[in-house]
């Protein structure tokens, strides 16, 4: 089984491919796709489409039967936060139009189940998606948070599996 | 010239198709592309794929030239605006993955082009629609809304089309 994490952007949109085999897991591929800074007469519509493409691109190479996107909290100012939702718009678009269910974490959740805690830092999360996917090459920070998106999917998605396949207890 | 406008939420969708020919103007079709709330099962991902599906649906039956979606600013919450981000970036995509150009109006230009001043009523607004796209039915408050941003597109394209027209003054 292979999961797609993606780290939501308008400028740089991380991916994140590893394969899932039982409770081993190893990186497929990673990378970031870049849509080009207003300014040059690419208009917002036009960078949108770019980021749909390069995704959709994505998921046709490497074939995810699964995709988590990250659940952004936002502390900047209301047009910060509008620009951000619409390349996460994107972002859960392109699975969801490829047929695939999408997963949603809050950052907090995805840290907490890939290095421990919570409140871990960016190299911390970082040591660990190296660690969990052993002679990864990560294409940047977009690209190691969106891998960890994924490993956090493929956790919760296991524990799924075994609770489902875990026999329900009768109620006396 | 057929010009579509788009008013962009998670829950409702409206848009609205005119015709242009010259200075006179014509009502199309309009309508509201609804998205099933939370709660019954579908996930996020599976409503922005809806709308998606939903613009594309239309735009592929009224086939326009151009079109715009409203630049809406918000004095909601993070999460509201983050919501409408995302749903903002449906209405981009749908039309810019067509070929289409696709312009960004405030509520105030748009108001101020269609009403003639930049804090009109949602009332105004739409007796002003139904004036200048005589006979229309329109299907609620965010299809007039589109509509309201079709106008405004196309005044917008028929001023551009004449300064382009004019022949430029040389520079002595």
């Amino acid at each position: 089984m292979r999961v797609l994490g993606i780290d939501p952007g308008l400028r740089n949109m991380g991916w994140g491919v590893i394969a899932v085999d039982g409770s081993r897991m190893r990186h497929v591929a990673n990378g970031v796709i870049h849509s080009t800074a207003a300014g040059d007469g690419r208009d917002l519509a036009a960078r949108l489409s770019q980021l749909f493409r390069g995704l959709c691109a994505v998921i046709a190479e490497h074939r995810p039967d699964a995709a988590a996107v990250e659940q952004t909290f936002v502390n900047k100012d209301a047009s910060g936060t509008l620009k951000l939702g619409q390349a996460r718009g994107i972002a859960l678009l392109a699975p969801a139009e490829a047929g695939l269910e999408v997963g949603e974490y809050a950052p907090n959740a995805v840290k907490k189940t890939v290095v421990g805690v919570g409140h871990a830092g960016k190299e911390q999360v970082q040591h660990m998606v190296r660690v969990q996917l052993p002679g990864v090459v990560i294409d940047g920070a977009d690209a190691a948070d969106a891998l960890a998106i994924a490993i956090c999917h493929a956790r919760h998605l296991q524990g799924r599996t075994l609770r489902e396949a875990r026999p329900r207890q009768g109620v006396a």
